[in-house]
């Protein structure tokens, strides 16, 4: 496997555009498609939130067929909430789309981030829609990664390559996301592209697989999205044939987790307000499971998050989110350790230098492992710190 | 039932006193003791975390007796993760309090709050409990209200008197929290005393369901610590006799939850950084517990905390929070309305002016109701908002 560039384009046969639909009242672009010159095999994972965003009710529907053409973004708002208007609205963007590409509607998935409980504006993102066509071009992969982007401040595009078969298959992607950010589900917008060929059910079980070890072991702030999707498109055209249960299943699959980590990993890092990352093991776990609930729960607490903002050390605050978690555990056998120096030994702090401790949480990645001495499960997730800015960004986020 | 004066001392025969004994580095008083003139019936709640702190330990076991005199509280360390040493460290200070008043260990109740994970300064304390019990008093109830606090800003006193068979008894209190206030839980260091006569299994019962529906149903972060104690001491000095399934258990259970219930809204309005109350109602819920599930998640989420910071209201971020709860639910159904405007009708965003959005979250303290209009169930919390305050606080709180 290596990195390449080009995102959601890297793999043949893709293209993207992003334009300014005049959606957002700052005039940045806020309309984005990415395109598959053939029809592609698709899957999709969707927020598990019961109030859901009319483009996830119509892709969910879509996606069923396992099988796409084009994904149509819209940033600035997010058509949730909005009855059977928004309804209307999205089918009557889906067909300016299903026009412009001489589709079919089921050919066409939709996804919107941004305010909810507004309209989106119609017209104008029906009026946009040729132009953006006309764009789509294999070099305009940044232009629609940018179009997603919200309160994001850096655009997230990764891609590589991988072989089976002596053959070379690309897969690469882009995502936006930096608040409501919750752990428990799909979490943000996402498109993978590949030229492999792969079988739409085998597409998606991969998908299902990767989103739990990627965008599912991320928190920003622990809430749950209306609107969060992650849309992946394999249309073959590099010849690379995947095969449910044969290597090719599992070389294909690692590059998928690679790149839905990686990006993951770019959405906390790009966090509303995060100046740091951290990354939770837990292992000793009487469960695998048990193991996951100690990790998210050290990873969401407000007291670990605050402490990481201000770098000072304060060690009871992860046991004390440890011993709040609903796990099998016993205060006696505690370790804990953060960034390889013990600091709770049998749960008892361990004495450290103020040279140490001033130390220990001054590093842009920040790892803290936690083992439990109950049995053998193992999880991780990974948070960034709850600044100032974090709140700020959303005490103004605006009506 | 009237409010009086004197707090934790309004109750006949209970004494209070506070004083510094040097643990905070500040010289703020950080030693509080309050005392029964006679052996009190006695009853507490404590923290659900799994890593307890020292003196919950101990407080847990000597609390079966059903009997105290003594509350022995320090601010300023925690006394938790100090394993072995740390409960020596207790018991010495324990040994200091029952020889100072020649009473059994048994019938002194401990609690610690402040820093975890560092060792009590033993000596200091000790040194200073023979002045501490010199100066216990009816009138000192605000030395000892002030010398549990550590980041609060105000002291939290609440007392009532009420009457059962001609007999005036009353109900009085103290507590302190401002951070790591979690609605799962005991959720602070609280003391109450009574002069009524409460038979202790009785105490331990209407304790546990004023609990319930008092910290039980706030919370500030969300947080869950691992010093949270509520003490409750009923010494029968009024004559008030609190008899099970009498009229005199219906009074005094009322004058204990308004008591209980008063306390833990003055630990929200001064919860950490915060400028706001929010009062979640949920009502039309499939059953009590989804409702309350439903209310703590509102409450709980960072987006409508700080949305509740800003002023600005986001009416999405509440339906996404009641979404993600893990609750029967039906977004075509929920309504919401905030102070009595209705803002979302049938799962659709109610368009509101500005001028009338631009109040709806001005007012001190906010109500917001959502109707799930799926069966009879009601819950409700109260929370505080999300400020760059709670973050300077807790990101700044040292080692």
């Amino acid at each position: 496997m290596r990195p390449v560039g080009n995102g959601v384009t890297a793999a043949a046969g893709f293209l993207a555009a992003g334009v300014s639909a005049g959606i957002k009242p700052s005039g940045k672009p806020d309309l984005a498609l990415v395109l598959s010159e053939t029809r592609a095999a698709a899957a999709a994972v969707f927020t598990r939130n019961q109030v859901q965003a009319v483009p996830v009710v119509i892709s969910r529907q879509r996606i069923r067929h396992g099988q796409a053409r084009a994904v149509l973004i819209n940033s600035g708002c997010a058509n949730c909430l909005t009855g059977t208007p928004g309804r209307s609205d999205a089918l009557a963007i889906s067909r300016a789309v299903e026009q412009a590409l001489s589709v079919r509607s089921s050919e066409v998935l939709l996804a919107s981030t941004g305010i909810i409980g507004q309209r989106v504006p119609v017209a104008q993102i029906v009026r946009a829609i040729p132009g953006l066509v006309e764009h789509v071009d294999r070099a305009h992969h940044t232009a629609a990664a940018e179009a997603i982007l919200t309160t994001d401040l850096q655009v997230k595009e990764v891609a590589l390559q991988a072989q089976v078969d002596g053959r070379t298959f690309s897969v690469g992607g882009m995502a936006k996301g930096a608040g409501m950010i919750a752990p428990s589900m799909a979490t943000m917008l996402c498109v993978v592209t590949t030229d492999a060929a792969v079988p739409a059910g085998l597409l998606r079980t991969l998908l299902v697989e990767a989103a739990a070890v990627s965008f599912n072991r991320i928190t920003i702030d622990g809430d749950m999205s209306t609107n969060d999707s992650v849309f992946l498109l394999a249309n073959g055209q590099s010849g690379a044939a995947i095969r449910p249960g044969q290597r090719s299943a599992r070389v294909f699959s690692q590059a998928l987790t690679r790149v839905m980590t990686e990006l993951a990993l770019l959405l906390v890092k790009d966090g509303e307000g995060a100046t740091r990352l951290l990354h939770v093991e837990v292992i000793g776990a009487r469960t695998t499971e048990q193991a996951q609930v100690c990790a998210r729960q050290v990873a969401c607490s407000p007291l670990v998050k605050t402490m990481l903002a201000g770098g000072d050390p304060n060690v009871g605050r992860i046991a004390a989110a440890v011993g709040s978690a609903p796990i099998t555990m016993d205060p006696r056998r505690l370790d804990i350790d953060i960034g390889g120096q013990m600091v709770v030994r049998r749960g008892a702090v361990v004495p450290v230098s103020r040279t140490v401790a001033a130390q220990l949480l001054q590093a842009d990645e920040i790892a803290v492992r936690i083992n439990l001495h109950v049995g053998h499960g193992s999880g991780r997730m990974t948070t960034c710190d709850l600044t100032e800015d974090y709140v700020k960004i959303n005490a103004r986020y605006t009506t």
